[in-house]
């Protein structure tokens, strides 16, 4: 019988404070980190990785986190771990010790969240397929049993979400192809960073179309001055018909929103990211409608698929931004691309920090390939840092993802980075310690 | 120059789960646990204390979180600390690294509320007043310093809060007086577990009634027909005059709810608590709408300001029940108690586990003096367990929590309490480990 056989987690942090990339209005001084997992197995070279990605201090916690809840696993049989991942994403979601530490938000939820990434991980391994095109080569039904539907079916159901998938049918292995072929559209953040001079933002969003990107983001909400001259300087930088997004990160009270989204209105903005609390559903909404026609996005900070059901309900995005390793992983994101696809809302899944663009390329493809059939309107955030440190890293050519084709979810750290990252005594920390 | 010295944390846990005591629909055997936190200060004698209310599990993580988060105040001078509570409260709450973490919700928060609550533990024993009574006598231009606006401006912005506190200044010393004469009314909630036979809620019921209590709760949400024959024995044993509320601590999807209720509003209930995820702020307007008249209550498990924002914006309840643990601690509730005032929505705090009834008692009592001015449609709940392992626990008469007299927040926990329960090691748990 082959078994997960031990838990491992590791604190690793990369010191991004240092250079500001990640700079944003709350978040001024990110180091880039990730709380990571490796579930061991009886099978010889079979393990499975996850991580919830943090900015830093508190990262300990996490991995303490990981630790607590994944102490269930060892002793499990494999083949009915992996063979039942919603049973078994329901049983670590909801142990209901546990989720007093939540309900199904924070901490407790991203571990979570990390655990059932591995899991899956561990199981497009086993079976020799990269996440995505195991995902979406599974039966529709199947695909149903996955999603825990608890407090969303007032506004979807297993039999709805049955409807999508099986309507999708047809045509997913022309898609599989496509994705295989042309990839998935990237657009491009890294010019952006509220800490970057006018000069290296100038300097990067050039460069960014000229690196085949057709959308670039930059980040707002410090200074409203100081981002109409950064707004004006990006759109002139790339020309009308590249896109332009901004990201405010929280920034704004719902007010204060209007006004300084109306100011930046003039660049023919593609979205406006995060405006206010990510809890706000009605501060949303109302953004959403004063500004009107400017597109909001949001759902980096959606903790779980029962916020994104109420951004929908209420209309108050235009764009759903997913993320890989906030919610309760794999399991609870294919609801969340179910309820999007229920509303007619794309998904342009969030990423970047570390390894955030290696998980969620999953799952786009995806959703391209078994839920939406199109990439009109959509594309995936690509940020270029730390992806050197990955065993299967994004490819990104021409403004693209290219449809990763190593078994897994690419969630692997190699060894060396992570011994080299380890907070407080790899050799990156220990150093800035004696400094 | 007095200084906090050191921050000790401590894993406290009670074997409740052995008794089925505080067994509802989601939370079939916890075990009521704190996570437990002494500022202690180069003043002789003189600490603070507070704690994260968890129900086993990952107490642990909590109390990890606590001694992260905390790892900032020693060295630090008593005198500016406890100054300057809104600015150190808003100061752990938006560490942007750890921010991340939430941002302001789950364990990390829970973590903030925690060290917040101890500091003003602290700052009402260094003052030498119950925290009730130190609130209550601050200028209204303080307290409104105190309150973190961020996010909820559009609601409730200082002038608003401070035209509030002005209106409730005239007869402040009254009510003083007939606080520490009458108390505040309780409601018992200890008849009503789950786990409970009919025999044990129908004893308990007239006992509750007995004791002077003129309102009591059961829990429901595992079995309407079982909810239904519960509703009706514990009806029959209080009577029509004591009033009587129903707790479904989240088990219901929004249409199971409407339905479920519609089939308990024979009872003539106070109202139903909880109906849906804590999250789902349309949720419950849509319950609220359809079972009208028929009250909704919600907020133990609402995680910060925004929620009940939203909550009390979308006139989703007809009763506030704070958490003293769940939140941000003193500060945060600050703002919940004056959202609730401005949107004439009574605040009927929940309490019960381990020392909520300790800490929340001061948070309502406040509430009265200096906030809403009337009892009419407030009451604190009341579990009678666990009392005894505090140094000031609670006294209910008559059904009426009395006034706290002794100086501080009353949280500590007595030493010897600590030790028996601390986990794993305690004998309690080292005893159960080897039976």
């Amino acid at each position: 019988m082959a078994v997960i056989t031990a838990v491992d987690t590791f604190d690793v942090r990369f010191p991004t404070s240092t250079t500001l990339d990640g700079s944003d209005a709350m978040n001024p001084d990110p180091d880039y980190s990730a709380a990571y997992v490796v579930l061991r197995t009886s099978v010889p070279g079979l393990t499975g990785h996850g991580f919830t990605f943090t900015i830093g201090r508190g990262n300990e916690i996490q991995c303490a986190a990981i630790g607590s809840l994944a102490a269930a696993l060892p002793g499990r049989d494999l083949d009915s771990v992996l063979g039942a991942l919603g049973a078994v994403s329901r049983e670590l979601v909801h142990d209901s010790q546990f989720r007093w530490l939540g309900p199904e938000k924070g901490i407790i939820h991203m571990a979570a969240g990390a655990i059932i990434n591995a899991l899956w991980d561990l199981r497009a391994r086993r079976e020799g397929q990269p996440l995505w095109l195991l995902l979406a080569t599974l039966d529709p039904a199947e695909l149903v049993d996955l999603v825990d539907f608890r407090h969303l079916s007032d506004a979807l159901q297993p039999a709805d979400a049955l409807a999508i998938l099986r309507d999708m049918e047809p045509g997913r292995d022309e898609r599989i192809d496509r994705a295989l072929a042309d990839g998935y559209p990237a657009y491009a953040t890294s010019p952006g960073w509220l800490g970057y001079s006018d000069d290296k933002l100038e300097r990067l969003a050039r460069a960014a179309v000229d690196d085949g990107f057709t959308m670039i983001k930059i980040k707002v909400g410090a200074d409203a001055d100081d981002d109409v001259r950064r707004a004006r300087i990006a759109r002139a930088a790339i020309g009308p018909d590249v896109r332009l997004a901004v990201d405010a990160n929280q920034a704004w009270d719902v007010d204060e929103a209007i006004g300084w989204i109306q100011r930046l209105a003039e660049f023919d903005l593609a979205w406006v990211e995060e405006p206010t609390s990510p809890d706000d559903v009605l501060g949303h909404a109302r953004i959403r409608r004063e500004v009107a026609p400017v597109p909001i996005a949001s759902g980096e900070h959606a903790h779980n698929r029962i916020m994104f059901k109420q951004f929908l309900q209420a209309a108050a995005l235009d764009v759903v931004q997913l993320d890989a390793a906030r919610v309760g992983g794999v399991n609870e994101n294919l609801a969340i691309i179910l309820l999007a696809a229920a509303f007619d809302t794309p998904v342009c899944p969030h990423a970047g920090g570390v390894g955030l663009c290696e998980l969620v390329q999953h799952l786009a493809m995806f959703d391209f390939v078994a839920v939406s059939g199109t990439l009109d309107r959509r594309c995936i955030e690509y940020v270029d840092h730390l992806h050197e440190h990955f065993v299967d890293p994004v490819v990104v050519v021409d403004g693209r993802y290219r449809a990763p084709r190593a078994p897994g979810m690419s969630a692997e750290l190699l060894p060396a980075a992570i011994a080299t990252h380890t907070f407080p005594d790899g050799p990156v920390w220990s150093a800035a310690a004696t400094e």
